[in-house]
């Protein structure tokens, strides 16, 4: 086996000092000749020379990572979030360390230790499963800056904001002008906090035009595609003219099942989703849904998790970021 | 700020020693009483204290880890390959540093530097766009062995193959038996090694049957959805019977053109696709697909690259997994 290219090697090959190496390599290059310079960054490039890491942040005790923990990254919602850290981290010579925890509790708690066993520098915690306040003891202990979305922190904190209430309300005041009052909404079994907000502002939308939607109109899946797919028999027992999908994800799985239950969308039923993944343009018809800025919101995460590590000792900041009801095809008015 | 809780301090609360606390946390506890070891555990939970991972990795020259380079988290067949390598990777007690280099090179570039740096035990590099003798060089100098997919390695090395060309070969045989002569290719602008397989065999199995598809029934785009969509117009040009779109993604951006061109798959034109994601089943019709083993392929990666590891003397070994064709609804016996 070849062994990892060392510092003393590329000196010796260089003809220079150890010293002198680090220094070029360190960016202290002025008091150097051109040549050597020159000389060293060419060998460091054909020698395939690296410096070690972990010596480096054993030193520094940062490891310059982020920890990352989403439930699902096969979630397009996700994927966005994730690139989005990923851009921001990659600018500021951090890497995210990133975990999907498929919605197991007992994947994500290990993963979180994984995060702390390997120096992260803080987290950002996106649809935890887990206690907040268990991870909020483990994280503190360890003395971790952390950033939480779709999940109430324990204490103040940074925040990473959408307005998940006014969403709801969007797409109720959309429904009940396009003449529909019989919906049935199909969400989560174990909802997060944002999908309960939601929930409450598209309820309380309804309940204020005095319609109002029985807990049997509400039906509990599990937030993926095939979720949405098992869950059409029961979606459609109460006739309604329209669904609510707490995300995109289900009302692709509602889709294929209205499909197959013989019904056309809009003509039929319509439907409505949430987040606006790029699918939703591709599928036949449209989907109408709310947009969120997966992308800015893992962007925005990322800037407020480093300016935390740079300075635990700053004001707690809140970026919200704007959601916007994108009209497409899967809807149909009904008013006569 | 809290700092992270120490051995020392775990030892003090537990009224034991330093040694004590660390020989229980490493499982040689048969020597303590069982009072002891309970309550060492007890209170490693309780305080959250997580041995430092760096200087352990700095002992052992290693980090646990695997760097994993994929092109685009986003496409669901990586999302399922890296779930393949995670799982195996975390019951060995490693785990996968997850890049995305978004088909960028110098991103590709960056993060081989970064898994490097941060002491990667192995990596695994899918569909590389970087020259492979640039990555067999930099990896081999540091001593890291590696497991290519997607591309022809350098050397001989740790294998984990799907029969391409003969997935190739299943798709241009099926649609010929369904009568279709006059087919449209879509594929990548600067396709991997594993695309030219495919389209290979499928152009053989053609030209075999006395039919050829010239260069300009072959459509080139990028590998994604909007890919398929934008290249549409051209795909039509020369009014086949069928499509034949070298992975799913670029099928369901063909669905949308086709739908938005007033055409209907599969009565007006008939397609094909190659992964089966599971957004397969889901679109309307659903579409006709060679099933790839995606988690299979990321777990037996995982395995081979952890035994290279584990033993960098041990024979290259090849696994190779089965593809097979998945009929839906989505290509029309045209055969009078």
């Amino acid at each position: 086996m070849t062994k990892k290219v060392t510092i003393t090697d590329l000196a010796k090959r260089a003809n220079v000092s150890v010293t002198t190496v680090s220094q070029i390599l360190n960016g202290k290059d002025d008091r150097f000749s051109e040549k050597t310079v020159k000389k060293v960054h060419q060998l460091q490039k054909e020698m395939g020379y690296v410096p070690d890491f972990n010596a480096q942040s054993l030193i520094r005790r940062s490891g310059r990572t982020i920890g990352v923990l989403v439930p699902n990254i096969n979630n397009p919602f996700f994927s966005h979030f994730l690139r989005g850290i990923e851009s921001v981290a990659m600018d500021n010579g951090y890497i995210p360390l990133i975990f999907g925890s498929n919605n197991n509790q007992k994947l994500e708690s290990y993963y979180l230790f994984e995060s702390i066993r390997r120096a992260a520098d803080g987290m950002i915690i996106a649809s935890a499963i887990s206690d907040v306040s268990y991870i909020d003891n483990i994280l503190n202990q360890n003395g971790i800056p952390y950033l939480l979305t779709d999940q109430a922190p324990v204490a103040d904190g940074d925040q990473v904001d959408v307005n998940n209430y006014h969403g709801g309300e969007l797409l109720a005041n959309y429904l009940i002008q396009k003449g529909h009052q019989r919906v049935t909404v199909v969400t989560d079994q174990h909802p997060t906090l944002n999908l309960k907000q939601r929930l409450t502002g598209f309820l309380d939308v309804f309940r204020s035009h005095g319609l109002s939607i029985a807990d049997e109109q509400i039906v509990e899946t599990e937030l993926t595609k095939l979720g949405g797919y098992h869950a059409t028999k029961q979606a459609l027992v109460h006739n309604p003219t329209a669904i609510f999908a707490l995300n995109d994800e289900i009302a692709i799985g509602l889709y294929r099942g209205i499909h197959e239950a013989g019904l056309r969308i809009p003509d039929d039923i319509s439907i409505v989703g949430y987040d606006d993944i790029d699918l939703t343009e591709y599928v036949t018809p449209t989907l109408t849904t709310i947009h969120q800025p997966s992308f800015e919101m893992g962007e925005s995460a990322a800037k407020l998790i480093l300016k935390r590590i740079q300075d635990r000792d700053r004001p707690f900041q809140s970026v919200s970021l704007p959601i916007e009801l994108v009209e497409r095809e899967s809807v149909k008015n009904i008013n006569s």
